[in-house]
């Protein structure tokens, strides 16, 4: 049955195409060890991104990761794009110095019809598998939660820097936050995930997963994250509350202008995380080509990625 | 319909009944407004005493608090006898210096067993209410463990003493650990409590239940606790460990003895806490019964409590 077996390609072209662009890899040597097994065994890497239905308008601060995810699709890999259904009713304290308003049921479900739509401008949607965390927490026995519960102390989930910081502001924190990255970090052991994405604000939760899946029996996922990505301005990392934001719904010429209005330096970090440009080939268009041309064919490649 | 009313004693005797031998009421105020209506309206008060099945062999320590339950339950309200057969897996966290290791389904059953059989020494088998929390937190779903723990901080349960004291000392406390004052709090939103019951070490549980029932809406409960009895020594808490208890199971004669050893002072304590010898009549007793025949007198009470 080989000759009906995917062929990868070698790992170190693996590893050399998904590390341009990552921030950091828990651990490398792990992440090398899962590609050799899925080459000799043709089985593909289970990849999870996950992602909370709360916001469903994608900028392009959004696309690093969802094309990070695209990356191991192109190789072969599967992409398992998770709508957090459940997790949005909790809400992510990430980076949140208050508790997030909650979710209705049907605000979420109509995000994540929304979610779908955008994310498969990035991904193959044949190829992507969608799921919903709610399909097993929906099913959580009280038993399941205490178990749960009981992997993780206070004292390590009040280490998070957000948490922290707004246990010693005396900031209130909900118990129910406490959830969310145990929550996420369980999504990984349901999914039985050979890798995760998430930006580097995600790195706690996600190693949250590396742990809760060694205690129930697994082997530990590999997290790979993204940098944030800056905005127009090139200071504050892009957001729609800062002004300084491309939606990936924005129409193709006022996309177009504002990429052209960024500094020649962003430019080039904007090749490296929103483009499948590979880093050779960067190296050598700074070299080789004029940034006004370079500019003008970074616009047109991200333009056409969404129009 | 009014000749089936029970007919209750006014409220000041009632009250009168009831605060002896209690260590606190939260709020005072608010039982007689209770006792009132309940007396009103021919309703008993729903009373409620949890105790999970964790030390099957109670010692006269625990009997303090069933008796203050019997009371209720002399007057004519419904006592309900709540095992904690959910909560018993989590493991009351209070006073504890660490994590109570979890009980097994089995123990557990076992435990409610004896249990049971030993309160009904104290208890009326024929009016009692046996409950198990599982009853509801066996169906308890996702979304409720959501809600209910949305309903307090971090910082509220870590106030806890004994939490705040395993905090500061850097000694673990597992997140699940957080649940098990909610989880006793919502039992009394689902046996619609009017009072709980509970030793002065409970108060902060006990509160809870306060707090959780007006946010699902209902009148909160009336606290009463009691205080946590002296052992033989007349220091220290009651307790197997200390060698200072008196087991219910113990054989008359052994049970007799120890009694005769205590102290004149934890004498007249035993007779507030452990008969239901009234008030007015132990301070009779002081002035006109020799120590050593009240002593006796004490000694066959008890052991007539349970032989």
């Amino acid at each position: 049955m080989a000759f009906l077996m995917p062929t990868f390609p070698s790992v170190d072209e693996q590893l050399t195409y998904l590390k341009k662009g990552s921030a950091e890899i828990i651990r490398e040597a792990e992440l090398r060890a899962k590609l050799e097994k899925s080459r000799a065994t043709g089985k593909p890497l289970r990849v999870k991104l996950g992602m909370d239905p709360t916001a469903p308008d994608l900028h392009l601060g959004h696309t690093v990761v969802l094309r990070k995810l695209k990356h191991f699709q192109d190789l072969g890999h599967t992409a398992i794009f998770l709508i957090g259904d459940f997790t949005g009713m909790i809400g992510d304290p990430t980076g949140r110095s208050a508790t997030r308003p909650p979710l209705t049921r049907e605000q979420i479900e109509e995000n994540a019809e929304t979610y779908k739509a955008q994310v498969f401008k990035i991904l193959d949607p044949q190829k992507t598998v969608i799921d919903f965390n709610r399909r097993w927490m929906g099913d959580f026995t009280s038993d399941d939660f205490v178990r749960l519960m009981a992997k993780y102390t206070v004292s390590q989930l009040l280490e998070r820097e957000d948490f922290h910081k707004r246990f010693q502001d005396e900031k209130p924190i909900s118990v129910h936050e406490l959830l969310y990255p145990l929550v996420q970090g369980y999504d990984s052991v349901a999914l039985e995930a050979d890798v995760e994405l998430g930006g580097t604000d995600q790195k706690f939760n996600l190693l949250v997963g590396r742990e809760l899946q060694r205690s129930y029996g697994q082997e530990s996922q590999v997290v790979l994250t993204t940098p944030i990505l800056e905005g127009l301005d090139g200071v504050q990392k892009m957001s729609k509350s800062f002004g300084n934001a491309i939606g990936i719904h924005e129409p193709p010429l006022e996309m177009y202008g504002k990429i052209m209005s960024i500094s020649d330096e962003m430019m080039w970090r904007y090749y490296e995380l929103l483009t499948d440009v590979q880093v050779a080939d960067i190296e050598r268009m700074k070299r080789e080509t004029h940034p006004m041309q370079a500019k003008k064919d970074l616009a047109r490649r991200i333009v056409a990625d969404f129009h």
